[in-house]
């Protein structure tokens, strides 16, 4: 995706060439596969891709060339195509890639450039996108469907890398399946029995190299009015954010906004209200507190609010995507009314 | 695992601490689970883990540090405990966690000294290795089972992924199931229609975070004379191995033994011979030419021959886990005769 805007980086920063390593999310984005080997070269002219012969020779959009020595061949490399000032990702990069690079070559810091090309999604990114929340849709409703036969949170999980895979999709993350008062801890991550309670079920499926996140909170048993009027009232929060967010508007300001909806609750409210996703789980725009990040036309985000109270054992937590088109749109559709499952 | 040997290296290298960060092997290693957020602190008297309040507080074996603001709450946790002189893992450890961890304390790669702690297993590791490979000969036998009902490598592939997740293992390593002329392509990444010829089917579970790791090569439809003769002198070569290692050796010797078993057809044989795993999927000792690493005692490797000849097409591997304990001990036990599968 994009190489072109890598071109213009190119002739702006009076580089040779961009430098990616095989971990970093621009070397996804960039190939447009869910490919991750070997070190990607964007010049001024063509794509390369600087690969072990143990690969294959083809990847649409690239040139694909086989080292045999890998040093000697780098250089030769560099020296074939004149390139001697190199842009590399600063915030993906390992220290010993860099050193390999600095000892050749001039590098130079352009992750920044490189990671606002992916805040605005193309057709093609968005095509990916909304499959995988259409997935994770059709996820949510398998899981409620056969919620009787689950017993322990991993089994939950369990079904939904199983939905997944039978969907042609993976994880975008590891799922959380937290209930009772697991549900307090926001990235819960131990398994134990379901218990009566809240329930938060965090996932998002990953469709050829995109992902979706969506967060769903059902009530295992029956819930307290005192508990129902809780979790309506990080459902209005929800809903009265995305009825906010709107193309140029400053995300320090929406995580504000989820403040004030949540009023004397926001004390637990403890993370930020959300984030843009792509080839990466977590990218720009960030909505967290203070944020300067603004929404961009073409940017995808969640929108999180929360409530974990470790008195109480209460944890809720309701998530949806949004894209910011011509108009916009909720990209997860799978329902908000307060699921109640008798255990 | 094994923090008490890392407590002799921080006597021996006149350090306060070891410093590990999230992506580092080191990390799930020591804390012996497949958890890995946050940052990891052994000092000579302590476990800790630096980590988010949005995660959990219970590690079995280490004390973990909640912080609330990220940089004040690691100044004074530094200060402390009085940690000045850190090890890190150069390795593992990206540009900007070495410049975070640089800008306020002296520190000195280590990443050598604990990896080699991981070339020996446990025999708490061993017995999530061994769960590993039973669980990978499951899968293959499935996988023999149920061919008629893939059309796609990309079918096998799924099953190989669902199966895992019904054992309560995940994938040590993407799948390779390359079928026809794509099994040339030692890691062949592309999907297609399962093609006649040999089929390579190189896959791992992982069982707890421990990987196992196999290749077995079938036969889609009727062998020639002449492809059988190959494969059965990729077997000799690969049974030849596994007799010819053992605990003390050479692995680069072991290499040069494939190569002599392999004869006129080494040309074709384009990747080591082998490499220890683990907690990764390639960790010492290597087996790659002119390897001056050894097989110790507790070391668990695998054997791997293969041949690639672009110009017949034929590709084969065929790969098993050895374990050097009290005795040599051939952990994934699927059968090695070649089985011809009627397409």
């Amino acid at each position: 995706m994009k190489t072109g805007e890598v071109r213009k980086i190119l002739l702006k920063e009076k580089l040779d060439a961009v430098v990616l390593f095989n971990k970093s999310p621009g070397f996804k984005y960039f190939i447009a596969e869910d490919f991750d080997h070997g070190i990607m070269i964007i010049t001024r002219k063509e794509n390369l891709l600087f690969l072990s012969p143990l690969y294959g020779p083809r990847f649409k959009g690239f040139k694909v060339v086989q080292w045999k020595k890998f040093k000697d061949d780098w250089l030769k490399l560099m020296k074939d195509k004149r390139i001697r000032r190199v842009g590399y990702d600063a915030g993906s990069v390992l220290l010993r890639q860099k050193r390999f690079l600095s000892k050749y070559l001039k590098a130079k810091d352009v992750g920044a450039l490189l990671s606002a090309l992916r805040e605005t999604k193309t057709p093609e990114e968005m095509a990916r996108i909304r499959k995988a929340c259409r997935i994770t849709d059709e996820i949510f409703k398998g899981i409620v469907n056969n919620f009787k036969s689950f017993r322990k949170e991993s089994d939950v999980a369990r079904h939904i890398k199983m939905a997944a895979l039978e969907r042609g999709a993976e994880m975008a993350f590891e799922p959380i399946t937290a209930s009772g008062k697991n549900a307090v801890t926001a990235h819960h991550n131990k398994d134990s029995k379901i218990n009566k309670g809240f329930m938060v079920l965090d996932f998002g499926a990953k469709y050829k190299g995109y992902c979706s996140d969506m967060t769903r909170t059902v009530y295992v048993g029956n819930p307290s009015r005192k508990e129902v009027e809780i979790y309506e009232k990080v459902l209005r929060a929800q809903l009265s954010c995305i009825d906010k967010a709107r193309i140029g508007m400053n995300c320090g300001e929406l995580f504000d906004h989820a403040v004030k909806c949540l009023g004397g609750d926001a004390k637990y409210f403890l993370h930020g209200l959300g984030h843009g996703f792509g080839i990466e789980i977590h990218e720009a725009p960030s909505s967290s507190p203070k944020s300067k990040d603004r929404i961009r036309k073409g940017s995808v985000i969640t929108i999180e609010p929360g409530y974990y109270n470790q008195k109480t054992g209460i944890g809720i937590r309701i998530e949806d995507d949004i894209y910011f088109g011509k108009k916009k749109e909720v990209l997860t559709k799978s329902t908000k009314n307060l699921m109640i499952i008798r255990g």
